[in-house]
């Protein structure tokens, strides 16, 4: 087992991460951004090391700096969490150079996972179902054209090295394909160096259901079901659930094992996530892949007492898993806490926390780096807790949750909770009958 | 179902059982003494009312003051937590004549289980193995001294009234019998008002093993295995656990089967917990029976994923249960965090909460009522938070207990943190080989 691990993090996920490390027994290392001195993951981490500045380019996402605080603080292994360097291939490939652990995927696996294309193409071979669409990137905007015409509209273009919903337009109508490309390829040249398009039939009010796999290097893997994640806001996820309320049993397990077939199929060592769209038939195609550790992970932690960032460790210590699928007997609900101001556009509202007083009792789980007196930084995403929630039934965690919001005292800053709250009481989001575009018509002026 | 709940209790426990009601969508009355408003759980109720000042007697065990709180508000039900009025016959009497539920015992099963030596005979006749002693109350010393010589010293004599390791002396030989039996006697009634005594064989180094049951007004009665609440000082239990280290799962059945048929001869409805002394060769022993809610009762809601608050108001309000017996798949610990200062004989320190920061993250619970900036009244018990663990092995769980203990942040009083995270590493506590006497070799001096 590995006696170091180096956490190139921040935030909640730092701290997540750091917690199970002290569990098992393996000293950490934080780093930190001159921002983010005064975090918990800096506090609760055996040893913390400066790598720079913000904004990220500097500090978290700088290669060398992250590199050589591992090798100074002699850690044999770097757990990315999400986001910043964990899907970067280059970043996996220089660690396994210098002789430490990445906990993650392979350099290799990243990039046939990280160009939506490929991931696309890889899947279908292993008999996963995917969105009909283009074979691979296209060209040019006559042949983009004439695919759409063959699938029918509508249609979405993606850029492939896109994400977070850049890079990507939705196309209803032939007259409005010009320059909805040009946008699309504009915008994901400046975002990611890269404007290489693929088109896909665009599936209508769909449900976004991902299913969590975990394999090992003995080419095993297994599944722990699903998470609903179909409450997003401009494709950022606000709420996520576990078991879906839209999936029978049978729907269920034809998903795990597609998932599975995918993982196997590639080999894929580790935890991961394979996010498909649902639609209203109970048709399910491949979105992507995550390889990485998902924000929502802890539902499924707390509906199969896995702990994901344990496996994770394991996987990538060599050790076998059991190999056994996980259908969930209890229920679990994720809302994300974020320093923003949901009465006016979601706009970020860092700032000095000057009380704070967190939700606990029964059922109800809290990941956060913040505390009383602590000031979020503007520079990072404004995600500050995530309140988990789980019980006997659907009925129960919603009611657990919105007990534990409104027990949640936050002073200084907004937040995301008065959304949250009035989602637990919203008649549509109650009978489980939603889709993504469930947020296009939330109203949000009353809050 | 109840429309609006009166909680006859405060702290915690209070805080406990709003939570439960908001999560069923049943009102809440708070009550509290003038030592108590700023205590969360008169902020969290839906209403709140003062009933008077300290000491107890005149708020908390006034039962005009509770009644009258009831009626004012128009609660149809009382919940009387642990402790306080909660296995008081009378108060349970009274309510009913108000026309009130007392959720809990009625006046006669609170009776025929609160006189110790009647509970005792009882559960004899239902088969549930009893310890060797006197048959009911011990009129004279002579009578005493005859019957410890019959059933071998050593013996330890209790008040029938007793509780909390009052009015309880251990007899080790005849010759300091007549004192230890005076002081008893004395200590019983300045304490209770009730001098009478019974006697029994003392179980040496035993292991205090509870067993958690639920019965309904059909007469069917379930159990939700043990707790292991060995870890005790001077009969305060400090740290409890589920499921025992000490148990074979043939020895878990016998003891669950003996609970419930006890709790059936007796037709018990609600919860209840049934104490037994387990000896080293795995004979165990009936010591009493609580008609009420345990500060423990969490560990079993971590293992069963239960609200046994919830299933207590269900039976009260004429709902039937399901009647199955629930074998733990999962292991919990709970760490009770008082404020008292463990290196200095657990002198209790009260005063204000300067700086708090609760732990948090996968499988740790929180039930707590302080907040950071709130002020611990001298008046009461010095329990302030009970941290709760579960997870998949006894191993984990300690690991967990540790590292969530070492996040506990509290500054301006003196808590019990510091023993409790040396008990994790303690070499016999890990091993689970440990008995009632634990504590009595457990170095303070370092803390």
């Amino acid at each position: 087992m590995f006696k170091k691990i180096l956490i190139a993090n921040r935030g909640e996920i730092a701290l997540r991460i750091i917690r199970t490390c002290k569990e098992m027994g393996i000293k950490t290392v934080a780093v930190f951004s001159t921002a983010d001195r005064d975090s918990l993951h800096v506090r609760f981490a055996d040893e913390a090391v400066c790598i720079g500045p913000p904004p990220s380019r500097q500090s978290y996402l700088s290669i060398p700096a992250i590199i050589s605080a591992a090798e100074v603080t002699g850690a044999d292994a770097i757990h990315p969490g999400y986001g910043f360097l964990s899907e970067n291939a280059e970043f996996s490939r220089i660690c396994s150079e210098h002789g430490i652990k990445f906990i993650g995927a392979s350099a290799e696996m990243i990039n046939s996972m990280g160009d939506k294309a490929t991931a696309k193409e890889t899947m279908k071979r292993a008999g996963v179902p995917v969105i009909p669409g283009s074979d691979g990137l296209i060209d040019t905007v006559e042949e983009a054209k004439e695919l759409a015409k063959a699938i029918k509209y509508p249609v979405i273009i993606k850029a492939t090295a896109g994400g977070g919903g850049r890079g990507m337009r939705i196309i209803r109508e032939e007259s409005e394909f010009d320059k909805l490309w040009e946008d699309a390829k504009m915008e994901s040249a400046a975002a990611f160096g890269n404007d290489a398009m693929y088109m896909e039939k665009f599936v209508e009010e769909p449900r976004h259901i991902e299913i969590q796999i975990v394999g090992d290097k003995f080419g095993k893997a297994c599944h722990l079901s699903e998470r609903d994640c179909s409450i997003q806001r401009r494709h950022q996820k606000l709420c996520e659930e576990t078991p879906s309320p839209a999936l029978s049993e049978e729907l269920r397990k034809k998903m795990g094992d597609a998932a599975i077939a995918g993982a196997t199929a590639i080999g894929y060592e580790g935890a991961g996530t394979i996010e498909f769209l649902v639609d209203k038939n109970g048709d399910f195609y491949f979105m992507e892949m995550n390889t990485r550790i998902q924000v929502e992970h802890p539902i499924t932690e707390e509906v199969t007492d896995f702990d994901l960032i344990k496996e994770q460790i394991k996987v990538a210590a060599g050790i076998a898993i059991s190999g056994q699928n996980y259908f969930p007997k209890l229920y679990a609900l994720e809302c994300r806490i974020n320093a923003e101001d949901p009465a006016n556009g979601f706009r970020p509202s860092p700032g000095k926390i000057t009380n704070l007083h967190l939700p606990g009792g029964h059922g109800v789980r809290i990941d956060s780096h913040v505390y009383s007196g602590y000031t979020i930084p503007p520079n990072y995403d404004s995600m500050i807790a995530k309140v988990i929630v789980s019980g006997q039934s659907r009925e129960e965690v919603l009611l657990r949750m919105k007990r534990a919001l409104q027990e949640f005292v936050i002073e200084g800053i907004k937040t995301t909770i008065p959304f949250h709250i009035k989602l637990m009481d919203d008649p549509t989001f109650k009978s489980g009958q939603f889709t993504t575009a469930f947020m296009e018509t939330f109203d949000l002026s009353d809050l």
